[in-house]
């Protein structure tokens, strides 16, 4: 019997290399580049039948996402992908499991998650451009600020990214409430509610935290209902999916001061069109679905591979799967 | 014999009213305005003797503090007093002094302090202000930041501020180096390191963070030497006092790239000059001794003095006293 084959972007191998090497699996690495499949000695691959297939961050960074998702799929003798973000709701991510294959999320993106929300928040409570503007006026602007410490923040889908997230908040005095479906109890939270007690959480929140997956049940979340049960004050921020917000019953909720402020980072068509009123609304913080792009997604997910395909070879059970 | 008289500045009044009133000593109260002096009941007082005065942050909030400050020393009957600001190197705290009154400073500033630290860096190390200057321009801008996460931080002079933003920044997985004069253990710190081989230590910091009391011996701490050991890639940040820092020395490390960046918050002399070639200095990013000014050293300035008070009159050390 040959060997397992493993399809791997030529890209992140070197990372992985040495790893790989002393997993103790018989496995033969491919290594894929827009240039074709080579062995690890760089010469040519000719009999490709991948079982396992990663999909390493690299590809995202680039264009070549699309082609390496038809070379994996090609064979038809894909069992198992670990991709590299926590949602498997695009189009390709689909494209695997329609294929019949098992599919593996990543959680390496969570932590970065986290750092955005806890700097986009500051920056904006503390008034960090008004500084650096004040800054370039050079203009002595001795204001006092806004704290966080004290603050309540409702965070709603409360897993991996929550969890991150509290710890992160937790250490600056914020009370976190995390909210879920089904009742569970979860100390990395102050507290715990179910989804359907959501609108009489939303009025004791100083900032509400989307980090839900897109599902039908979260598709147009927050509307005009959502917006009315916050606080005049509270800062609204996305870093789930766009359709888990109805746009226009935001922009009318911000219009009519019913929030002060709406940081939103994912939008339900990306890039977000030149023609859309978000830009410029003056209550809304808005950034380029970054939130997930930080420095440690390359490691985080090198390490998520390696333990997931330690537990695939072995035929245990995976920490992360859909479905 | 007639009770202890207490003087402390009418605005904050309201917010101790209620824990003066259920101290349990024996007190009389009298309330201090640029109006004059009166009791709770709005009569005038005749015979000011305070044996304890109250700075409270009000205060320092607006102009008044000089003539407080004339105002409790004049009878020559003050004993002790509570101060607003964890240094009290400022000219009235040295008059308190020289008048023969202990002090005592308040750490309420220093949670805010971490916020400030925290916040600063975050926006920096995010690309903060790129990110909303691309919102601006409507420009779609997915581009990979740095994360904190892994970062190594030195806090020079690890008090009570260091422990504050040791806190919060372990929760981000960076490690902490603290450093003191003598060696200690601090469990707050991942590890401690004595001011003798701080210039050793400066080599693997990303974040060098000046957290130390104005002495002699931190006077000029930050020279050409000290910018020379720093890493090419690493960020100062000065939420000390401004000549903990050559100014001078630093500009010319900044622009030899010695160190990428200089957050500065304090300064020889407040407010800056006009005419200070730190204002436009590439790669300093400076704020108007704003680290301090955070909402909550209100409440927690009222807690430090009612603390302290209780300790006072019933004859107890005081947690924090100078000297």
């Amino acid at each position: 019997m040959s060997p397992r084959q493993i399809l791997i972007p030529a890209a992140a191998y070197p990372r992985v290399a040495d790893r790989l090497g002393a997993s103790g699996h018989e496995l033969e690495v491919l290594l894929w580049s827009t240039d074709g499949v080579v062995r690890p000695d760089g010469s040519p691959a000719s009999d490709v039948h991948p079982e396992v297939a990663w999909i390493a961050i690299d590809l995202l960074f680039g264009t070549s996402f699309p082609a390496y998702v038809d070379a994996l799929l090609a064979p038809d003798t894909v069992q198992w992908v670990q991709g590299c973000l926590a949602g498997t709701d695009g189009p390709l991510f689909q494209r695997i499991l329609a294929a019949g294959s098992r599919l593996s999320p990543s959680d390496s993106p969570n932590a970065g998650v986290a750092e955005y929300v806890m700097s986009t928040v500051l920056q904006l409570v503390h008034g960090g451009v008004e500084r650096v503007e004040a800054h370039r006026e050079r203009r002595w602007a001795q204001v006092p600020w806004r704290e966080i410490n004290g603050m309540t923040w409702l965070i709603v889908g409360f897993g991996s990214i929550g969890g991150e997230l509290a710890r992160r908040a937790r250490a600056f005095g914020v009370e976190i409430v995390g909210v879920r479906r089904t009742a569970v109890d979860d100390d990395r939270a102050d507290r715990m509610a179910t989804m359907d007690h959501l609108h009489e959480e939303l009025g004791g929140a100083d900032v509400v935290v989307l980090a839900c997956p897109l599902t039908d049940e979260t598709t147009g979340l927050v509307d005009s209902r959502f917006c009315s049960a916050m606080r005049s004050d509270a800062i609204l921020v996305n870093v789930s999916r766009g359709p888990v917000v109805n746009s226009s019953d935001l922009m009318a909720a911000l219009d009519a001061g019913e929030l002060a402020t709406a940081v939103l980072d994912v939008f339900d068509v990306e890039p977000l069109p030149e023609d859309s009123p978000l830009w410029g609304h003056p209550r809304v913080v808005l950034t380029s679905h970054v939130a997930g792009a930080g420095s440690g997604i390359v490691p985080r997910g090198d390490d998520v591979f390696i333990e997931h395909l330690d537990n695939y070879l072995s035929g245990r059970q995976l920490r992360l799967e859909v479905g």
